[in-house]
């Protein structure tokens, strides 16, 4: 499994307050935002990204409650779907647990889950909109 | 506030058992370990970092207790102290909350916290044994 993370998603009960701090607030520039649940921002070497609390946990089929911290979930993307289900059998002879099976996932993409050390949720997925480069970093389409 | 994040750290309870998981179990390879309570790990951009729950607890003055997601923090590593305290003002003028005002650090560098949007903890800080790149990416000097 390379050595990177691609995302790091905050979870967010109010995806449209979040944007306000991070756009109006921050000034940072929003790359995509494909449904009102989410957006996407490109940073150095992947992608910052806000997710709605209530959809995570829907995608998920666990609760994801209020946490002291707020809760995030990391993503390591892959190059195909043939990856995914190769680095999800990896993680999980390392000791993650499962929490989604590799599947066809409702943005176009092929996803899953998996739990590691913490509790924390680990993505593996296949994006065919989003450019693994050869040193590992994730590039957006630019928008427009 | 430039777009970037410099740092995605896993708050685990136990920061050995977690080292096991990305090192033995996915290969990847340790940068620094300064301490039994933390490991810093190169990314594509950034870095990916392991932090003694308590530790953290002891930091931000908060209790980090259990959470169903795991509980993370975000790192934004600035240029200069100088930078660490406009950026931390500039944050709290776009409606973050203070956690722990700016001031040295017992790492040797200087550190700040604030609460974003979910709830989630954002660090300002600089960190005078790191390269900040001129694209915002962070590189961590080579071991050894």
């Amino acid at each position: 499994m390379e050595q990177r993370i691609s995302m790091t998603t905050l979870v967010v009960p109010d995806v449209a307050e979040a944007r306000r701090f991070f756009e109006s607030g921050l000034g940072w520039q929003l790359n995509a935002a494909p449904s009102p649940d989410v957006a996407f921002y490109q940073v150095p070497g992947g992608v910052f990204a806000l997710y709605r609390r209530d959809s995570l946990a829907g995608e998920i089929g666990r609760d994801v409650t209020e946490a002291p911290t707020g809760a995030v979930t990391l993503a390591w993307n892959a190059r195909s779907e043939e990856e995914v289900d190769a680095t999800f059998s990896e993680a999980l002879a390392a000791g993650a647990k499962a929490v989604k099976q590799p599947e066809k996932a409702f943005w176009g993409g092929y996803s899953s889950y998996v739990e590691v050390p913490g509790g924390h949720l680990l993505e593996i997925a296949y994006n065919p909109f989003w450019t693994v480069e050869n040193d590992g970093s994730v590039t957006l389409p630019v928008p427009g």
